[in-house]
């Protein structure tokens, strides 16, 4: 170990393939293990049947169901059996529903202190809670990932987050992920790792580090690390896996780019008032106002002991009339232990409403709440309408707030209830619960299971090679900070087609202009859309990209565009282009021609675009890499990836 | 006691308000208690509030929340809030969500022998299990019956079932049941009371006997009755109500319309076939056949019973992969006995997914299997698409038969399986919930707690009495055999605005004329809509009439009516007129007068129309009886009944 090493560049490290440790420099990264959960699974495991990908190549990657659990037709169950064909078909590990969150079912059951995770989930970076690089990306960064593509990001700073001592009764992991929530935002960890450390950490079982690793996504860290130490051995023992422990900790001089110091012991309840989690203020400043629902679980506050405490709290007593006590476990194994240790009838018997495991409500997925009343979770997020209800009060804050507040009928500072403060640990002999896991079958090369696809479920549009010749009609011209929420609208009428890219093609632009996808499917030859500044702004979907591709788009030429969409356009195959004003140079229904696109990107960084309507020829600009090239040629990085595939 | 008297005679004779007990003879009955749940209650309570209705005139009414628990937005919470703010307005029982499903926790609660039950749901039936007459009607007729009028019924035939003997092992009180469905089908019960007797009682716990009258509804019975015997006293002492308890049997020389025997030694496990409960056969005819799914619970089966024999049967095995073994609580009670008994952990443990206490995946709100894929399930439907699932496959069957299969991953006979037959009885000590049900507050005249309503619950529109003059434009004319469904479609897209009439109002005839309430909105004056033969037949939902008339229809003229819609378009004072061929008679966009119909009502059959625009005289005919002619003038029952609420 380098003396000076953090332990986020020694994980950095032990994986690099090319890059240097430099901020903000593009690294590229072997990835040990992956996490896919249903909702973004079911389009990866497309994309990998797409790039002929024979076997995944990682040490071991898992196929979660936890998110659309509520099977109201046939869509859920058939998108579930899809996604355990595609763990037989491409050799992954599959959790049927009913196990439980992907998150802490993967800390339980695979994740191993110094190995990399990648996960198609903005929360995969709760694994850091064992000693792991582990980061959330988009779907087909996770199935290049899947694939044996190292992933690529730019090398965050490390700042060192000293937790010292010890937290106070009624205080616990929740608080101090809040307090750091208090203290920088929901920006402030933007391009960082956050890499805890301190004499406060033995305190700190690994679930009470999950839920600090987990909500850096909140703060948008890059990844969160802690050190595999003891606790982090007795956990893995416990979870009969002591063979997958080994120590990992920070140089004893470990540089870092930023310090900082919590003092455990003068930490408070804190609460995140709505809608925002960096929204933080100290319990007590709120305390009195009525509530409606008291929402436990989510990866947030996974543990054993999050439940526990409450049930120790309610013991002998009831919730508040009014007042919904919803208890969603985290996984069917902590459900066993609460109901082997009494605590699950302990809360039935205070009145408790006890759901399913899995993410249920913290992805609205049920038990919204009642219009402008409040709900206190122990989730990580509160954004405006995320609880299914779209004028919703919705508080984050720890298990013991949210238990002493359902028992008052009203917000209440844990400190303020006459109650001795529960001790509980981790249970030390959990039931461990490996069965309802499915291993992937042994390899056998050229005898793959079918992959079973119910009507929703279908394949992804063959894409062509760039052509030799782009003649292109102009069908939409857009203009500035035109977001992928108007490209790709999601929400309850669009999402459920999510895996059926023919059909999720239909809503294209449909609020902009509903006449775009009509005119690009009677177009049979390729078509062009014109932007703005700022293009393909918001969320990273890629459907935004995918589903355009499929009705013809084959080149947006914008002003300027967003990160991570003209990534994506690249992806999947339509060449992003730039030019001043097009708006000046180029109108709706003129017809473009580009000869010999391909020669024209690789030999330097302009391209002609023949206006033949104006008869103009226009210089445009690309910003692409020698690989981003290579892929765009190929036809986006399927087919690709799908070259490669063969060619082995 | 009569030594003639069957107990559905003699139940019926104790509450007989007006009629003889002559088969098919209308007679009034006197209502001691009802149940309401949420689906139907939110209207049943608007209803009360449009009657002015002061305080619930019933022995007990309890208004439950089962049915829609998923609460993906603020429209299922608001509803819940909405009805615990009516129970505590109108004085009565509030069941909060959570508690579980209305018909077992009735039975637990409050049910008591010798009473009559009025429910808003098809399975108030279930009461007969402890000798209730209990049964399921309208929204409107639960409400008069709230507030005290009688409920008015065709005299059924009673029809005497003997059980003999004892049910052999693997078989249990579903098979019954089944029996019963396979010999005479989904309509054999309609106009018949079941009344159940003979020494294979003494072998049926109340809940068992709970599943026979709970699917009497699937034979279309009126009731299904048992005598009240020692199992009954014991089972109401088991939940503390012994005082509630008090024999009830047939007279030894008991007159019945018909009689049956049942040998019960002779039974084996039956199922019923996709997509009927009549569609019954052996499940060993079927065996086999791979399963998706083992859904447990629902009304159907509430007993602890049927979920400690699968816990029994599945213990230290694991239910096959890829079949989802789904436990449905009937009860939060139910669920605490499991637990403090073990039983749920062995069920977790075997791989079962336990969901929240609650009507659920048996009226379709999750839970629904993969296209095409065989549920096995203990629920008492599987017509078409029920599941959620357009393309289902819903067998039904006993817990022990879908416990076989969950293990085996296929239809089997439980006689079929290796083990010894697991003996369980209900629990001598349930854990007796008594919290969670909120007792109307005491009466306090004049001091009303408001009723609590979200944005999407709505107070029914205000209707007029009959006016002295009906200038009634055409506005639609519709063909033979129009459907509620067409009149009022339901559905996804539509049932959520079953509290708001005004927006629900939309949706009216959307099907048959897109125009028709764009015009009806634009007309200021009253309408009138033209049908042909057996107009309104199918489902007996309310809506079909209040929604158009808040649109502004006030008679219907047809060459003949489905007769439970024309009693609701009487409830919501829109005048029923027949004529022999309208069409020839009358065209869309006629006007049409009735001078003085009140009086031209009360004085005869005859109806004098005036078709203005052709400047003909039409003679229609009515057939109201005087009281639905006193309604129908006062501008339908709830006025009417509103005038009485105000006079007392």
């Amino acid at each position: 170990m380098n003396m000076t090493s953090s332990i986020a560049h020694q994980l950095i490290d032990n994986h690099l393939i090319s890059g240097t440790l430099q901020p903000e420099a593009e690294i590229a990264l072997r990835i040990d293990q992956t996490l896919t959960q249903d909702a973004t699974g079911t389009l990866v495991m497309l994309e990998l049947e797409s790039m002929n990908l024979e076997r995944a190549r990682t040490e071991v990657s898992v196929q979660y169901v936890d998110h659309n659990l509520l099977q109201e037709d046939h869509k859920n169950p058939d998108d579930h059996l899809f996604l355990e064909s595609a763990a037989r078909r491409f050799g992954l590990w599959f959790s049927r529903p009913g196990n439980g969150v992907s998150h802490p079912l993967h800390q339980e059951r695979f994740g191993r202190p110094g190995a990399t995770l990648l996960g198609s989930d903005s929360h995969t970076c709760a694994a850091g809670a064992i000693g792991m690089l582990a980061m959330g990306a988009g779907g087909l960064e996770v199935a290049m990932a899947i694939a044996g593509e190292p992933f690529y990001v730019k090398m965050p700073k490390v700042w060192n987050v000293r937790l010292e001592g010890k937290l106070p009764d009624w205080v616990s992991a929740k608080d101090v992920i809040l307090e750091m929530l208090r203290r920088h935002g929901v920006k402030g960890g933007v391009g960082w790792i956050l890499e805890y450390s301190g004499d406060g950490l033995s305190g700190l079982s690994t679930m009470d580090r999950h839920v600090i690793a987990n909500m850096g996504a909140e703060l948008g860290a890059t990844a969160s690390v802690f050190p595999s130490d003891d606790v982090t051995r007795q956990f893995l023992k416990s979870q009969g896996r002591e063979h997958d422990w080994q120590a990992f900790s920070a140089g004893p001089n470990a540089q870092y780019d930023r310090e900082e110091v919590i003092e455990l012991n003068k930490l408070e309840p804190l609460m995140a008032l709505p809608t925002s989690p960096g929204n933080v203020v100290p319990v007590r400043e709120v305390a009195g106002q009525p509530i409606y629902q008291a929402y436990i679980g989510s990866s947030a506050n996974p543990g054993y002991r999050d439940f526990a405490i409450i049930a120790e709290m309610v013991k002998g007593r009831r919730v508040a009339d009014g007042v919904s006590l919803d208890i969603n476990p985290t996984s069917r194994q902590i459900l066993q232990d609460l109901a082997r240790d009494g605590h699950l009838l302990t809360l039935l018997k205070a009145g408790a409403r006890l759901h399913q495991a899995g993410c249920n409500g913290c992805i609205g997925m049920g038990q919204a709440p009642a219009t402008g009343r409040i709900s206190l979770r122990t989730v990580p997020r509160n954004f405006p309408g995320r609880s299914g209800t779209r004028e919703d009060a919705v508080h984050l804050c720890s298990p013991e707030t949210a238990a002493a507040s359902a028992l008052a009928g009203k917000i209440v500072d844990p400190r303020d209830t006459e109650q001795p403060y529960p001790q509980i640990r981790e249970p030390r002999s959990p039931i461990v619960d490996t069965q309802p896991f499915s291993a992937p079958p042994s390899s056998a090369r050229g005898c793959q299971p079918p992959l079973i696809k119910g009507p929703n479920v279908v394949s992804l549009p063959e894409s062509q090679p760039l052509a030799d010749r782009l003649d292109l009609k102009v069908l939409l011209t857009v203009g500035d900070n035109v977001s992928t929420d108007e490209i790709m609208p999601a929400g309850a009428r669009v999402l459920p087609f999510r895996s059926n890219v023919p059909r999720i093609a239909d809503f294209v632009y449909a609020d902009v202009d509903s006449t775009y996808v009509e005119r690009a499917k009677k177009y049979d030859g390729g078509h062009a859309i014109i932007g703005g500044a700022n293009y393909g702004q918001g969320s990273s979907r890629e459907h935004a990209a995918i589903a355009p591709q499929y009705l013809g788009l084959r080149s947006v030429i914008a002003t300027s565009f967003a990160r991570i969409h003209w990534q994506n356009l690249i992806n999947f195959g339509i060449l992003p282009l730039t030019i001043e004003n097009p708006s000046e140079q180029i109108s709706q229904g003129d017809q473009l021609l580009i000869e010999h696109p391909a020669q024209q990107i690789r030999s330097g960084r302009e391209v002609i675009i023949a206006n033949t309507t104006r008869s103009i020829n226009i210089v445009a600009r690309h910003t692409m890499s020698l690989r981003q090239q290579e892929v765009l040629v190929a036809g986006g990085l399927i087919p690709w990836m799908r070259a490669r595939n063969e060619f082995e």
